[in-house]
């Protein structure tokens, strides 16, 4: 007998034809001798409704309020999934965040969890009933309802899945699970059966839609198994784990990439210290994040400075810069919003060579320059023109041979 | 200073249009110097649409999760109504029933209030915020949702009212007051200004709509000031309060009526000790209630004897009787469900001989035959065929001179 944890998203509770099928797998995984804790997200739709509700009154409506308004979404879906279980004889109970207790920060809208009351919970399973709990929500110390931000549910499985020990926390959702890439782009692309918290990171921070990046870091903190399947189709889905000392690991698990990222570059920028410092701090200051650094060495005292912020930004942080360039004694301003990131992500590179020269020499083959690179220990992120984005992607993941199964 | 409970129920808040509206009267009542609470129901149709889901599933839907459904109803206007009161600048903030809190017994569907904790309420109105709370819910001792039953919010507003010592709880309403009787049945129906808790007591029980007999019963107990007013239009409305002995009462405060009932008649019952009792547990082993009672002094050892049930009721009632009445020795079973009952109700009927009289005679002459009669200190009921009933309110209306203003 294991504990599992199932998050079910908007998508599949949409309709009660939608909720009975989520009872489904609920009552097949109890029938499989498992006890169940169900997370169950708003009805597609539901949250939309609501915000356009208070954005009726003003674009800013105040956080606290927000958050009582957006959370009834999920305990709508709470009781209704409790009653169809009822209706089929399984016991169920349904649960808030402030009856769970998930006590969380007072950060509304964007609040992080700080601990999990687990007993009545336990007391329930030990009865043999399946738990529900609504996702995406809790309270803080002083019993204000809060908010984890959307895709919250995902987090709120995966801490229940911390807080109770267990075996597996399930995410259902409409893909089928994590592929090497985007299927759209590459036909060929392969679901993994298996990939370790590390790459799942970088693969969710690099654009994969799949998982929320902070419940992957919550997962993988607490060393939660997350496991993410379809909610519409059979399958074993991508186990999500701790690196698997066991097996050869694939040198590399996937292609991620965007094109949500825009470049800009400083020209002739007086090469002395600080001087990146004061650059950055200018972005900061006005609350743009920074993703890519690149400063070359510099010659005649003089460097070249580029760095990329998201493609919603650029146009402020290229006026910030433009304004800011005589005093910053740099020569030159440029930005490009046509650029895309291309990633390689896998844990297996740590221990091999020749990684950076395959996909070099793969893109050099197809004509597409590469006009920034980073690299971390498991990944190697490239910037090309936007215009090689499909082609760049379809040309690494058969370099890399994704489209076979290793081990 | 006074301190101000108003509720607003779901016609009153079905649009943000509307719920602006509601801002601008709390604003209104702020301005002239109160504390101010608001207790409000859900967007009118929002509980039907939320009763229609769960219904979806089935039509006995577990009680607990239908009050965890039902209840967002509330959290969403008092979020919203909220944010467009902090929207004009004035400081509020919204509580669920769990968060008051709303302590209620664990009669889910129709909880009771047991206690309400008062503090946060009070820590915000030494604030100078206006406290903003979500009608018809609370929570049990084990922190499980309840609700307190179809227009709950009305007791929620007086109960609150009641435990923060409030000085007047106004009810608002699409009616802009209680009426000498209902002005679709009588033009000239006059509203009161003022009425006490027993006539409005007979009013509501009697099938006047406008307010909750619960709330009445709460108002009553701890002798809270009740106001009836419209949301739509300005106006006093009626005051609901203990009697006031100062002033000359009218004799007659108002004409209720309703045609909801049926009667049931058994003649020839063996007039010995224990029948009526016998008979009566039937009905109410079935969950019928019984209003009217009627027993005539027996002849020849036998005895005739009627009572009314709800009209809905009338059938099932007849069914048992007509199965008994062999064992009961009851020679004949009759049943009619076109009857109706019309009531004349005032205080001052206790110091004044001769209403009764005045009824009678003024049904007599317009040559309506009286079927039953029941009485009470403050009231008169009497059972007449259906087709008299609007013509038996015009004409007592009339002969009690209720068009007219008194004292």
């Amino acid at each position: 007998m294991a504990l599992i944890v199932q998050k079910y998203g908007g998508t599949s509770v949409a309709t009660i034809e939608r909720i009975k099928a989520v009872a489904d797998r609920v009552i097949a995984t109890r029938a499989q001798g498992h006890q169940v804790i169900v997370v169950v997200s708003a009805m597609s739709g539901e949250t939309d409704r609501l915000l356009k509700l208070a954005k009726e009154i003003t674009d800013l409506p105040d956080p606290r309020e927000l958050d009582v308004i957006l959370t009834t979404g999920e305990q709508v879906t709470i009781g209704l999934l409790s009653i169809v279980l009822q209706n089929r004889h399984c016991p169920a109970r349904s649960y808030t965040g402030f009856q769970v207790k998930i006590l969380t920060d007072e950060a509304y809208n964007k609040a992080r969890i700080l601990s999990i009351d687990d007993h009545r919970i336990r007391a329930d399973l030990s009865q043999d009933r399946v738990v529900v709990v609504a996702g995406f929500q809790g309270v803080d110390a002083e019993g204000n309802i809060t908010t984890l931000g959307r895709g919250g549910s995902d987090t709120t499985a995966v801490a229940l899945a911390a807080a109770l020990k267990a075996d597996e926390c399930q995410i259902y959702t409409d893909v089928d699970g994590v592929y090497t890439t985007d299927p759209r782009i590459v036909p060929e692309a392969r679901r993994l059966d298996r990939i370790c918290f590390e790459e799942m990171l970088e693969m969710a921070s690099l654009g994969s839609k799949v998982l929320q990046i902070r419940s992957v870091e919550f997962a993988s903190k607490y060393n939660v198994p997350l496991r993410v399947l379809s909610s519409f189709t059979e399958g074993q889905g991508t186990l999500i784990a701790p690196e698997d000392n066991r097996m050869e690991q694939a040198l590399i698990s996937g292609i991620a990439f965007n094109r949500d990222e825009a470049k800009l570059t400083l020209l002739g920028v007086p090469d002395k210290p600080g001087l990146a410092y004061q650059i950055l701090a200018l972005i900061a200051d006005a609350n743009i994040e920074i993703d890519m650094i690149i400063q070359n060495v510099g010659a005649d005292g003089h460097t070249d400075f580029t760095f990329t912020v998201h493609r919603n930004e650029f146009k402020k942080a290229l006026g910030i810069l433009q304004q800011q360039a005589p005093s910053l004694g740099v020569q030159e301003v440029r930005g490009d919003d046509r650029i895309a990131k291309i990633s390689v992500v896998g844990v297996g590179m740590r221990s091999h060579a020749g990684i950076a020269s395959t996909l070099f020499k793969a893109l050099a083959a197809e004509g597409i320059n590469i006009q920034m690179i980073s690299t971390s220990e498991i990944k190697i992120s490239v910037v090309v023109d936007e215009k090689y984005l499909e082609l760049g992607v379809r040309t690494l993941h058969s370099a890399f041979h994704l489209e076979q199964a290793t081990a």
